[in-house]
């Protein structure tokens, strides 16, 4: 078996800063954590603010505190920093190997899709940004780590894509579709559910957008953990520093 | 201009736990690092040791802490919490967007491979382990954040491989033969240097093992970041548990 994540991650159209944040992290006892979170307003100030709420889930959840526990840190800490006058959204998907599951902690009113034995739920309960209030709930899912499990979790600027041209974007069409092939690499889910959106907003995203694919795979595998990132580097933005 | 990174990753043989740690992180300023730790002995001991250094280095780089000072920190912190008797490797690796530069610390005689304009250099200069004293300085070099830039990172376990049989891996000469073909992705450069390494040791490994490569490629992108993380899963570890 092959726990597979994959990301595609752009800016608003025109900003060098994307104002989601988006971190992976080993979990001490056994699996990998993904922690996503989108700050209010956009540019820098949204990265600040979400910077400070992904790394301070991570830190806790490198500690081995679990998910809920880590959100609702998460929250307490950018209520007390910021005086309860900013709000983030917070997702955390894990893949837990000493439980045997994958665990969705939601302060996120975006939906989250899963797939599991060929069924495409949606989970769009609501749930709460964190940060304004104090005692914020997450919204927490768990389901078994199997074979044939898909997740994707994005940001709100995938919701609001194609808002200008009265479209909007069908992620559970897009998904469907996209299953019917042979496993699909969770990097082509991600990036085609991207580049829909970034069509949909004619080539300049009105806002950053994220997606993040989980796919658990029967995969034969060498034992072999692996890793790519890549960052696409603006020449001018180089040089300008 | 495309930022790559490319990480392969294995445990000892039968060891359940690698007492590796590698972890990214986003530089705020621009960029990303790789912080990479290698804990005294193996298994669960090391990993505790390794990721307690990872932890450190990585939540200072996040907070825009520059490496050096990071790599100090985290010395001084082993050295503090274990009271000078445990030791570890530590190596970070960055692209600093914000420099435009690539800076490679370490705190590991473990050599580093360097390609840039087409000349392999191998930084090999003495640099401690972290633990053991106070003031342990890590070894910098900064090189300029150009394309055609590749950098082989790896723990010690590379270099022991192939003790056995009276071999050893040369990583120079498979780099060259690497570099001959048209721009080897990163994932093939640190899959190939894993799986030889692997063969050395007749594929029991004798020591955890990571292969870690960044290229700078000139790549035309579409301003969209991607990340990959494969993570196998030994079917009765999940059940065990």
């Amino acid at each position: 078996m092959e726990i597979q994540i994959a990301v595609a991650k752009t800016n608003k159209y025109d900003s060098l800063e994307s104002g989601d944040t988006l971190e992976t992290v080993e979990r001490p006892n056994g699996g990998i954590s993904v922690v996503l979170s989108d700050g209010q307003f956009s540019g820098r100030e949204a990265k600040s603010i979400s910077s400070m709420v992904v790394r301070k889930a991570i830190s806790l959840l490198a500690e081995g505190v679990r998910d809920g526990a880590a959100a609702r840190a998460a929250s307490d800490f950018l209520f007390t920093e910021k005086f309860g006058q900013v709000s983030a959204y917070l997702n955390i998907l894990s893949a837990d190997i000493q439980t045997g599951t994958i665990v969705i902690t939601r302060n996120n009113p975006t939906p989250i899709f899963v797939v599991q034995r060929e069924r495409i739920e949606c989970l769009t309960s609501d749930s709460p940004a964190i940060g304004k209030s104090r005692n914020v709930r997450p919204d927490i899912s768990e389901i078994p780590l199997e074979t044939g499990t898909t997740v994707v979790m994005y940001t709100d600027g995938l919701l609001k894509c194609g808002n200008d041209i009265g479209e909007s974007l069908d992620i559970r069409t897009l998904l469907e579709s996209l299953l019917e092939e042979q496993e699909p690499a969770p990097q082509e889910i991600a990036d085609t559910i991207l580049a829909e959106a970034i069509r949909l907003d004619q080539y300049r995203p009105n806002d950053d957008m994220s997606v993040v694919v989980l796919c658990v795979t029967a995969h034969e595998t060498d034992q072999v953990r692996r890793m790519v990132v890549r960052l696409p580097v603006l020449g001018q933005k180089v040089s300008q520093q």
